[in-house]
Parts: structure tokens; C-alpha cells; sequence
């Protein structure tokens, strides 16, 4: 193990109902005026919107509210939330929504307490110093941004995707209410299942040896998740299902399965790129695509990790030997991934080799080399998304 | 999965020689003087002592002592380090040690803060409103109280055990270096795997059923801990082996091997009558006698629970019946426990029949029955001491 430092300070109310407390669990914090963001209007018609406010109401919390959050949430949003935030001098941001609401929520929070520019951040220009606290009630299981410490934004001047990562950003508290997720589509519930698999799969395939609770914790929830998407996927009411997918999101992405290893997040910068550029593809979607291709390009060097994961993930059999069950596994995976509705080539996502130089560009920014258990050039890069065409 | 919260705010500076920075680490939380609170004099031989008290003065802080918690922290000390917490404005608990400093210096930073007796904390007439922060310099892996909402009291007047739960008391920090695990003895070692393992055991053996990503976490924590366990016994200076225990007693602990799932600790509550009864018993080894007793008493009831812990923890073969699969799941880990040196027999405590009806008694209270998955009467726990005989 490296030594690290690990902060997961998000206290979570989860169950059914949960959501119709937030009146209440904001008074007991204290706050007084709510910024109350969103995406679209589907918290309308679902009625959740309603509940949420008649239960600030209740209160008497104050709150002003912007909706209007895309996936791949744009800073140009974030931009006129900040303005909101400051002249109506919240003292609590609430996302109502998923990872693109909290992350536009995280960067508000930021950008409230600061007069540069919040994109100066996403480019690591500036570190954040303070924030105004976040508050979360999830509507969808995925991102894990409701515990993590990141924040992605993508500037549509230049369709870069770039984000930061601090301890002050991490919620306050998120509201966890699995049965807000029933009414999310199989293609993204699909998406979601990807990303939080991505969340853990990304800490597991480090070059850290020695790793051990976490290499069990992450292989434990690899399995749950694995086995509840298929049933949330078979039912979307299927309350178990999606209560495990529920937790099983804000758990892989607090850090806890990748304690005490080294980060990368080297499929996570190239899948950047390909929602960056191509606004339409779902973040899951183009990691579904990309995590089996870098595999693919990487494993015959990490032949015994990919092949744990195998035995202990995918159940291949031991009687295949390590590199045999470690190529297996990534088929497996790959195969999971189709199963649950999910594209596995850049193809399925319309995009070609026209792209790919651009893309390895954008990837690598000013660098020569990507980061990660191997450090990948733009040739490299580029054989990946071969692979993955 | 039931309705929860979950809440682990703790911060963890984890590694070697993290210790080093707690001078520094207590200045960014803005603290000006600390009760440094301990136990035996080894911190003073080892030369952790000096350390840490070079890093305050380093730094500036201000600091007050009181050593001599024992094992099963006693009441009477708590009073000692409230009083001097009080006399001298201290604004921050710093606890070097393991499980028994750390209760003792959680109970002392909510008695700094009232001005009833602790002890009615423990005896839940009264409810803590307000604490100090605590903060850890961890030495032993076994209690998870560094992450833990619990704290337990043993009362020499009359001898009773008696523990309080409140968020408000998890710490704020620990500070967390394997290398100060290595002159654990083994003994010692041995107790606290035992710990650590049954902090997650009397979560995973719970009648709430679909708790699956807690389940899957549990089997993935407990499998960690087996082979470290072995690891840390056969080589106390294996640094990996010690990281696995000590990361693992802090997770085993803060709630999350239980997420959804209702909470007993049946088996602990029958525990601290022997340790609290007789104060020569490590907790850990008055746990190892009696988990498979009380196993062996109820699984029957939950054969399907008993067998999926075999066949996934314990490596028990599918050819067995889910029946003979569950039994020799239990006489499996208590081979374990006897591998690792435990003892698992309450005569092999010099504890016989003579004792068991008020042990009885001690642990029912006030009570007919003990709360659990199957509520025992007095009689029904004195099977159990039968069977642990």
C-alpha cells in the first residue's frame, strides 16, 4: 500500500421516503435559503419536485431555484447558478438529480465563494479554497458523485471536458431513496450500471501490489453490482435491485476500493474526450466501449491482476491458466456489458478513425503521455480506439 | 434492505510514519490544546510518546497528559481525565492507543461537555447532546472504535459493562501507521482479528434479508482478514499484512459491512459479561468462545445465511448441503480462531458452570429476553455457555 489520506464525510439517509424529510434534515443543519438545481423537467412530472418543496415549505426554508442542467453539465450554466447563488446569498446548494446536477451543483458551491472564473478550476489553474456546502437528493444511480470529491464540467466553446477533484467539494449529506430511480430508462440505468462498475475497475487495475481490503472490497462490489443490474435491468421496480446499485454507486467512488493504491483514471480521461467531443454519448456508454479496448491493449503486462479478476469476478474457471482466464475475463466483461444493453465499439456510438488523431490529441493535452499502469503515447492511444472500433 | 443513516465523517491520515504529522494535522483543524490521553507506559518506551509530543511542541500546541486507561476502560479514570479536560480548556481529545483509550477518551469528551456523571450515559438515561472532537493515534487493529459511533465503559463498582452509541462521537481524525502494530504480541494480535472479524460478523448473521452489497463487502472483509490474520501472526513486522488489519478494523466497524441490515450484537452483549465479570479476559478472546457457541445454538434457523458463509468466506465445498455446509462453516472458523491462537472454550478462560446463571443474569438486565435473531431467554443463553463450556 502507498500512504494516503481518506475523508468520506457524505452522511446518507437512505430508504424509501427519505426524499419528503429534506424540510426537515436542512433545519436541523440550520441553513436558511436553498439553491435548488436541476436538470430537466422530469422531477416535475414526477411529482418529486412538488414533494421536495412542499417540504421546505414546511420548514420554512427559503429557496430560489435553476434547472436546466444537461449531461456532460456545461459551465455555462454553472456560470449563471454561481451569479444566482451570490446574489441571493444561499447558504446551502441542493442537487436534485444525478452526477451532471451534482457536479454543476459542486462547482456552484465553488464558484459562490470566489470571484475568478469557475472554468479557471475545471483547468487547474486555481485550487479551491472554500465552498458552500452541497446537499444531494439522487434520482439516479451512477456517477457517484454524491460522496466523491470530483467535479466534471464541459466548456461547449471548445467541447473540452475538465474537472477537479477537492475534500471540500464532497457533499454534506445526500438523500438516497431508491425507488426515485425505478422510472430511469434501461439505456441509462445500462450507463449507470458501466459507471459505477468503471468507478471501481479503474482503482482495481492499478500498479499498487499489496492492496488487499481493497482488492476484496472492490472484488465484493464488482459482484453486488453485476448481479443487481441484470435484475434492475429484467425490472425497474425491482427494489433490492436498485437500492444495491444505489449504494453500490456512492461506494465506489468515495475511494474505499481503492484504498492504499495508486489512481490513473486512464479510461476516464479517454472517455472524456469521446463525450466531450460527441455530446450525444452517455459517459457510461463510452467507457462500456473504451474499458474493454484498453484491457485488451494492457493486460498480457498486469497478466496476474487481470486474471484475479477473472477467477474472483467472473467466475473463470481456474482450470484456465493466468493469461488464457485473464483475456477471458475481459470477454466476459465485455459480453456483461452487451447484456445489459450497453454499446462495446465506437462504431455503435457513430464514430469512426476519422476522429481518432483528434481524440488522442485531446486526450493528451500539452502532455506526450497519458498516465496510467502503462503510460500511453498517441500512437498507443490510437491503437486503443482501434481495438475498440 | 431497512431504512438507514450512515455517517463515517472521520478522517483518515493513513501510512508510515503519518504519526510524525500530528503536530501539523492538529494545527489545520485550528486546535490550541490537547488532552493527550493514554494507556500503559509502552508508547513511552517504544518512542512514540516523544514523538508525538515533539510534533506538538513543534507546533505549538499546548498539551495536558493522563495515561493508565486499561483494558475495559474503567469509569473512574474517565472521571479523572474529565476534570482535568474541564481545568483546562482543552478543545481537543487526543487518544494514543487502541480500542479501550479511544472509548475512554470519547466518554471523557462528551463528559467535558455536561455536568451529569458519565456513567448515565452508559447506562442510556442520558442521551449526549455535545463532545469535544476526539482525535487517534492508532496502535492496535482490533476495535474499529476509531470509527466507530460505540464507546464502552466497565464500571468497577459493580463491574458491569456498559456501552452508548452517538454519531457525535466518532472521531475526527486518526492517524493510522501499521508499523506501530508490530510489537503487538501475538496474543494480542490474535484478539483483535477476532475483533475485527466479529464486528462484521454480527452484522452479516442479522434477519434482514437482501442486504447484498453489505453482504458481498462482509465477505470480502472478512476473507482480507483471514489470510492477513495469518499472515500478521506468522510475521508481526509484515507491513502489508498489519495495513490489511488495520484498515479492516476500521471498516468493520463504522457501519458499512451492515448497510440496510438490522443491528443486534447479540454475541457482544453476552461478551462483555465475561470481560466485565472478569477483567483478566481480552475481549477479543471472550468473542472467539462464544461466536461459535452461539453459532452453533441458532444456525438452524438461518441454514441458508450459515451456508452462504461458508461457501463464500470459509471455502466450504457446494457438494455439502446447505446443513452440513452451515456447521462446518462454524467449525471452520473456529479452527481459524484456534490457528490464530485463540482460545475457544470458556474453560480454556478458567470460566466454568458456576458463573453462567449470573452471567446470565448480567446480560439480560433488566430484560426477559436478549434482543437478536433469535431473542434468548435466560436459560437459552445458558445453553450457549453450555455448549462454549
Amino acid at each position: 500500500m502507498i500512504n494516503f489520506d481518506f475523508y468520506s464525510p457524505t452522511k446518507i439517509f437512505f430508504g424509501r421516503n427519505r426524499e419528503s424529510e429534506i424540510g426537515r434534515i436542512i433545519k436541523q443543519y440550520g441553513f436558511k435559503k436553498v439553491l435548488l438545481h436541476y436538470g430537466q423537467s422530469s422531477i416535475k412530472k414526477s411529482g418529486l419536485y412538488d414533494r421536495i418543496v412542499s417540504s421546505l415549505k414546511e420548514q420554512g426554508i427559503a429557496f430560489v431555484e435553476l434547472g436546466g442542467v444537461e449531461p456532460n453539465p456545461k459551465v455555462s450554466l454553472v456560470r449563471k447558478a454561481i451569479q444566482l447563488a451570490k446574489a441571493e446569498q444561499v447558504d446551502l446548494v441542493l442537487a436534485v438529480g444525478g452526477g451532471s446536477v451534482i457536479d454543476s451543483s459542486k462547482a456552484t458551491a465553488v464558484g459562490a465563494c470566489t470571484d475568478e472564473d469557475i472554468w479557471r478550476f475545471s483547468l487547474h489553474e486555481l485550487t479551491p479554497q472554500k465552498a458552500l456546502p452541497v446537499g444531494v437528493i439522487l434520482t439516479i444511480s451512477a456517477a457517484g458523485s454524491e460522496l466523491s470529491n470530483s467535479c466534471v464540467l464541459t466548456n461547449s466553446d471548445n467541447w473540452l471536458k475538465r474537472g477537479f477533484n477537492s475534500d471540500i467539494i464532497r457533499p454534506l449529506f445526500a438523500v438516497m431513496n431508491p425507488e426515485l430511480t425505478f422510472s430511469v430508462s434501461r439505456y441509462q440505468t445500462g450507463c449507470g450500471i458501466v459507471d459505477i462498475m468503471m468507478h471501481t475497475l479503474e482503482r482495481y487495475f492499478t500498479d499498487t501490489s499489496d492492496m488487499e481490503l481493497a482488492s476484496h472490497l472492490a472484488e465484493g462490489l464488482l459482484k453486488a453490482v453485476m448481479e443487481a443490474g441484470k435484475k434492475a435491468i429484467a425490472d425497474p421496480n425491482d427494489y433490492e435491485a436498485r437500492a444495491t446499485l444505489m449504494l453500490a454507486s456512492s461506494f465506489s467512488h468515495n475511494g474505499l476500493t481503492g484504498l492504499g493504491g495508486k489512481l490513473y483514471f486512464t479510461v476516464h480521461r479517454l472517455e472524456h474526450e469521446i463525450s466531450g467531443m460527441f455530446d450525444r454519448v452517455a459517459h457510461g456508454a463510452g467507457l462500456a466501449v473504451l474499458f474493454p479496448a484498453w484491457a485488451k491493449y494492457v493486460y498480457r503486462h498486469f497478466t496476474a491482476r487481470f486474471a484475479r479478476f477473472a477467477y474472483q469476478v467472473m467466475d473463470v474457471s481456474k482450470s484456465l491458466t493466468e493469461e488464457e482466464a485473464a483475456y477471458e475475463g475481459i470477454i466476459r466483461l465485455e459480453a456483461y456489458f452487451r447484456q445489459i444493453g450497453m454499446p462495446v465499439r465506437l462504431s455503435e456510438l457513430d464514430i469512426d478513425e476519422t476522429s481518432f488523431e483528434k481524440m488522442a490529441e485531446k486526450a493528451l493535452g500539452q502532455n506526450d503521455t497519458l498516465n496510467g499502469i502503462i503510460p500511453l503515447n498517441k500512437n498507443q492511444i490510437i491503437e486503443i480506439f482501434e481495438i475498440a472500433k
